[in-house]
């Protein structure tokens, strides 16, 4: 078989991650980073990548920012792995210098990014907008997209601790090409699901905030103490998650699997999220939670996922039986007072507890 | 209403724990200590309980062995809480001094031993086991059973942090009851699946060693970096328990909701069968760590359940299409022959994860 290429969009913590098993398996990999990633870059041309604290393998080309066309040149897939803000704007100028093949066959688009995007006033999964930009570009031309799941923290990944992920898809290109990147530390499942995946990648960030706002309440008064209430608010979350997957159309099965039990479980035992709500749980407000960790060069994702969660959440409930979201969703109706509107965290936190009884 | 009163089998860690939640909604409590916590009762009876470290609440009064009887007097209810190897036992003892009353109604049994049993060369559920034995002595006289489940552990419980739990019963007695006991800090949720329940209960104890032995293998080479294998373990955990449930019959919703991803959270999290598996992941032995733990007062569960939930699986997969148990419960199948067999840790765990790809 011959030598496979792809292109890698954004040098940061999971594009540079995902490098490793690529190159284990023998694929050639073209590293872009953005016009936030020149430091990388050049770190990792001198050195090891300055936040995965590691050589990059021989086998990735380094290419920056002016230089897209070129990392594009006769890839045969295409990760994406920007933040989920940077994910409109380097879309579009990926769409700008892509050559599609003649072939009537479509180059495999595959998502390393995770979230959900706001767009016309309106939220939407991030494979909604790349399909709508696609077209705008290339008409009927195939579309060939996969979203990638699971639980996949980018240092592990990068430290070759067994992982597995889940790509979502409902391509057949993009289904046989991403079978041909797995290796014995990076196993790659597929599932038609690209909603579910979606859903549970954007809403475990969201409710990784509940779990760390438990951590930040209950640590101190019941330090080693706290399991009971961690382990409930974990499977209201699970619950809910797959409520939502559900009325948007996806399988609740995608739930359970890896794209959402085991990302909640990867995210909310030591993601940026669960820092937030941790910092929030101590008692400072969002706003300040959120500030301190820029300060510190880290997003909290959730914050911005949350209230655009909020917004998907309230326009499927209206569009179902109007059911309330207090009733429907307690714990993200909750976790959306105290982030956003700054109700007490222990009178909300109760709130919900209280609403448990007596439903399974 | 009429004050309740209940007596709790069992002077342990859960039966002790249950007190404060009975006891804070008015329910008078007697609590039973077995021939093993006469200590415990001492030591209560003078100040705090030795294990939870807390002084019991005015309402409860103390039974020792030899008053059963007494301790069974007029009560509306009973919880057994002993462990998995004394429930038979401990429920012989109780059958030959309880008297039903004459109502026709039973007086509702409540059990919170998780685990399987051993009887008559063969494994059953808890339940299976008290009916037989309640219809040996009282024949059709009505059985009104719940098995208790969910994220509960005993030290949080007693020290008053939020807790949910999930009775699993079919009785409308032990229902009604039940629903008598929730505290606002113990909220309590019903369902019908009593095989789900019990099988979540003890399957949790089994995987919650396959999670301990992530910890003692990966936490040596990878510290604070194997977040992605530990939550691929933790989600092939909850699969295979979903698998395991609807081929004995139950829901695999109760799986996914507190019985088996909540309480698999809080004993994978902190529990003594994730301490036994960190041991063998370090390099001990089964035997060796069992040894070592007993040696510290404490019982890891999971060894015998795993032996035991073999036996039931291998029943199950024979009366099913005859599967083998390395393509329907992977996880588990390793699991075994790591603990039991002595199979080479990583030989063992590879060999786990590379049979995951392209299944979900």
């Amino acid at each position: 078989m011959r030598v496979l290429r792809v292109a890698v969009l954004g040098a940061g913590y999971m594009g540079s991650a995902v490098t490793f098993p690529l190159c284990e398996n023998g694929v050639k990999v073209n590293l872009w980073g953005t016009w936030l990633d020149d430091g990388t870059l050049d770190a990792c041309a001198s050195g090891v990548h300055p936040k995965l604290k590691k050589r990059l393998r021989d086998g990735v080309s380094l290419f920056y920012s002016d230089q897209l066309a070129r990392a594009l040149d006769g890839v045969d897939a295409v990760f994406v792995a920007v933040t989920s803000e940077g994910f409109a704007p380097v879309f579009t100028r990926f769409l700008e210098v892509f050559e599609p093949r003649d072939s009537g066959r479509g180059v495999p688009i595959l998502t390393l990014t995770k979230g959900l995007l706001r767009r016309d006033g309106d939220v939407k999964r991030i494979s909604e907008t790349a399909e709508e930009l696609f077209r705008g570009r290339f008409g009927r031309h195939p579309f060939s997209w996969a979203s990638v799941g699971g639980p996949v923290k980018a240092v592990d990944l990068s430290r070759e601790v067994p992982t597995a992920t889940v790509y979502g898809t409902r391509s057949g290109d993009a289904e046989k090409i991403a079978e041909s990147f797995g290796a014995p530390y990076y196993r790659i499942t597929t599932c038609p699901d690209v909603v579910g995946v979606e859903l549970s990648s954007a809403f475990k960030n969201v409710y990784a905030i509940a779990l760390g706002i438990c951590d930040g309440v209950y640590r101190s008064w019941a330090p080693d103490s706290y399991h009971n209430v961690r382990s409930l608010v974990f499977t209201q979350a699970v619950k809910e998650m797959a409520s939502i997957v559900v009325k948007a159309g996806g399988a609740k099965e995608t739930v359970y699997g890896l794209a959402g039990v085991g990302d909640l479980h990867v995210t909310s035992s030591s993601g940026r999220n669960r820092r937030f709500g941790d910092l929030i749980g101590g008692g400072m407000t969002a706003v300040q939670a959120f500030d301190l960790m820029m300060g510190e060069g880290e997003t909290a994702e959730g914050y911005a996922a949350l209230e655009h969660g909020m917004q998907l959440v309230l326009r499927l409930l209206d569009a179902g039986d109007g059911s309330p979201i207090e009733k429907e969703l307690p714990l993200l109706a909750k976790l959306h007072e105290i982030v956003y509107r700054g109700r007490p965290l222990m009178e909300a936190f109760e709130g919900f507890i209280s609403t448990q009884g007596n439903r399974g």
